[in-house]
């Protein structure tokens, strides 16, 4: 794989000449048409599209934010910020308020009788100490989601969130936020790091600080868009599948490379593989490029409600979602006593660098198929130091990804796929 | 470390505001006085120059070459080379000869008769198949270190190499050869994989591939450099060292980022880390910025032979030399059994990212050491999946390194020191 592997060329295809590729975007028609025809040129056995309805969020023109004021003196300061995935625009004009810059929810509590008509400005940082940056995200990504509405409840007009980053650069990382229905959709916006501190610090040091921001989001109705499916046919005639993905769409700002180009195209490669090498599986492999991961998560929903409506049993369902970067190990949501019992083909897959099986793992298109028939479900784990360096940014680019890297992960998830294949997870 | 730590900052004034720094230039002087006034800012209990002799070539030009003709046929293609470090310069009228393809030392063995007055174009491949790219490198460095002699006996006037990686620009590679004295001394120069994959294309298909090549290369006698070592002394009186350390020298056509400026500032980190948590060592522990690894490695000889003359015992040479990268595990240069009973220890590491204690490490500043007393040598194991595309190329540049990576390597560092501080490899 290392030397005839196909995934970086595929890559390079997807990010270069395709590009970003958010729901509803003519960009994501074209991915699912080249991944139809690229996964049928793999080898498929059949390859098909799965239909699902997706949210079509559009950002509809550049995100503008600038400092206005300080003490009443003006200012002209510009911050580089994206507007949230999900979010309503501010209308043309745009806003224009004084900052409440808190550090986190409980400090939003402490403010909240001071909200009324302001923008609130989240500076939740990153934590640096972890030493598994996803962790961090983790941490701090409910700010981005939830923190519009949290600050709407109170009054708020708009909403600036530091970003999930810890990059030393200034680029601002999108993603989606959630609308709580019970309150107004107020306008939200990612700033990057640099502009992050120096808008804390002046906020900490002045008593009244102005910003305006301007963005376009809006929704069209919402639109048609596809799992694309491949297989290739199990030799014992069972309904059991293992399945293997990435999702298909990106956010609109950049190339999708490591979020999630990578998953796709590692996925397409274990199809390559197996067919180059002549394997026949004993179960059904299933090979899905999923539908909105980004913003509506549409595509894995869908895709569990069919296997339950189909009463397939699935095996295991592995996902690539996490960058193109050099494995480290798989996650598993499996019982302890499954988990324990593979943890000796760590052994196996030592050579290849993947050294963990933890447990807690998967993927946000798999999901759904364990709430749904009780999957088990497995992500690859790679080094993600780099990751939120440029995770939702517009530095997520193919340059950013190392053909070695990309095809190790997907050489431990084609070692993972045969290994459930042949023994199962009994 | 990962919040506080300066490493990330002082590369960038290394990479930046010095830059190449090979051994005789101005710029290694410039590095040699950075290094022992942030060594001493950094903590130290002393810190001093140790002075050794060192090599001073210069690359004395811009470095060209063409293929001028092909079966007679005039054209020009030009290629994109580099001198190999130690090489002598073709003159300012260049050298023009046929090319001679070869793919291994066995290859050029058969084609012995037909070298006189040709170029030989050494196209050993970089293995790919390798998961750990760094013995691609040592399996193909032999081609750098000996080609252009063992084609000069054989009355070849020039050599090219294929450069020793496996990146997907066309950067060439450069490194140092060795000359063998018993045979003229013949220019070469290393060129990038497009160009390697284009020349030797057209030498398979064509049977008189005229080619040109320029380089200026030659030395000046040797200088003054300098080992910048600083101390922090061990409480318990005795004659006993730990060294850590890196190369302070690099290749003159980049910033020496990944090879070495990580390993220096790793090393600086170590100490300033241990100084701030107000940390005692039981034995001295010495923080070493050696001289002239590159194209000598007479620092690290000259600390070695220091060490003997000192009648000092090392417990443990601790080097980063392979790129600042995310560390995977230390290489031990000691005993079987002492390795066994040092391995429990990657349980305490396992949180840092290092899973594994192998065998044969170590570095080309610290095996002297082990040679004239016998210390036990370390190396840092970082993941090398990127090193290569890099390596001794243009591309080795400041913004090529990770804040991250960079700091979990010296945090797994000041681990393995604390470690032999305390408990000693006994």
């Amino acid at each position: 794989m290392l030397v005839n592997g196909e995934a970086f060329e595929n890559l390079r295809h997807l990010t270069k000449h395709i590009g970003g590729r958010l729901a509803g975007s003519p960009q994501m028609v074209k991915a699912e048409n080249w991944g139809l025809i690229t996964l049928k040129q793999s080898g498929a056995d059949t390859a098909y599209l799965q239909q699902c309805m997706v949210p079509h969020w559009v950002r509809g023109g550049t995100d503008k934010a600038s400092v206005v004021s300080v003490d009443g003196k003006m200012q002209k300061k510009i911050l580089d910020v994206l507007a949230l995935g999900n979010s309503l625009g501010t209308g043309k004009k745009g806003i224009k308020a004084e900052v409440v810059a808190v550090s986190s929810f409980d400090d939003l509590e402490k403010h909240k009788s001071e909200l009324k008509g302001k923008i609130v400005f989240y500076n939740y940082p990153f934590n640096p100490t972890y030493i598994v940056p996803a962790l961090a995200y983790r941490e701090s990504g409910i700010y981005r989601a939830n923190g519009a509405s949290r600050a709407a409840k109170y009054g708020a007009i708009g909403v600036i969130v530091r970003s999930m980053s810890e990059g030393t650069n200034n680029h601002p990382h999108t993603g989606s936020l959630r609308y709580n229905d019970s309150f107004p959709k107020i306008p939200a916006v990612a700033v990057g790091l640099q502009d992050a501190d120096f808008l804390w610090q002046i906020c900490r040091q002045h008593s009244k600080v102005q910003v305006t921001f301007t963005t376009n989001g809006y929704f069209l109705p919402d639109t048609v868009g596809h799992n694309v499916i491949a297989e290739l046919k199990g030799s014992d005639g069972s309904n059991d599948f293992i399945t293997v993905g990435g999702h298909l769409d990106s956010w609109d700002i950049n190339e999708g490379a490591h979020d999630d180009g990578t998953g796709i195209v590692q996925t397409i490669e274990e199809l390559r593989t197996l067919k180059t090498l002549g394997y026949r599986p004993r179960k059904t492999i299933r090979f899905v490029l999923f539908a909105n991961e980004e913003n509506g998560a549409r595509g894995g929903l869908m895709y569990a409600e069919q296997a339950k409506a189909k009463n397939e049993n699935h095996l295991l369902a592995i996902e690539s979602d996490e960058g193109g970067f050099t494995p480290r190990g798989f996650s598993f949501t499996i019982s302890d006593e499954k988990l324990e019992k593979i943890k000796p083909w760590t052994k196996l897959l030592n050579a290849y660098g993947v050294y963990e099986f933890t447990k807690g793992g998967g993927g946000t298109d798999i999901a759904p198929l364990n709430k749904t028939i009780n999957a088990p479900l497995a992500g690859l784990v790679p080094d993600n130091q780099r990751y939120f360096d440029l995770h939702h940014a517009r530095n997520d680019v193919f340059e950013a990804v190392n053909k070695r890297e990309l095809l190790l992960g997907a050489i431990n998830m084609a070692a993972l796929i045969y290994l459930v294949d042949k023994y199962g997870l009994q």
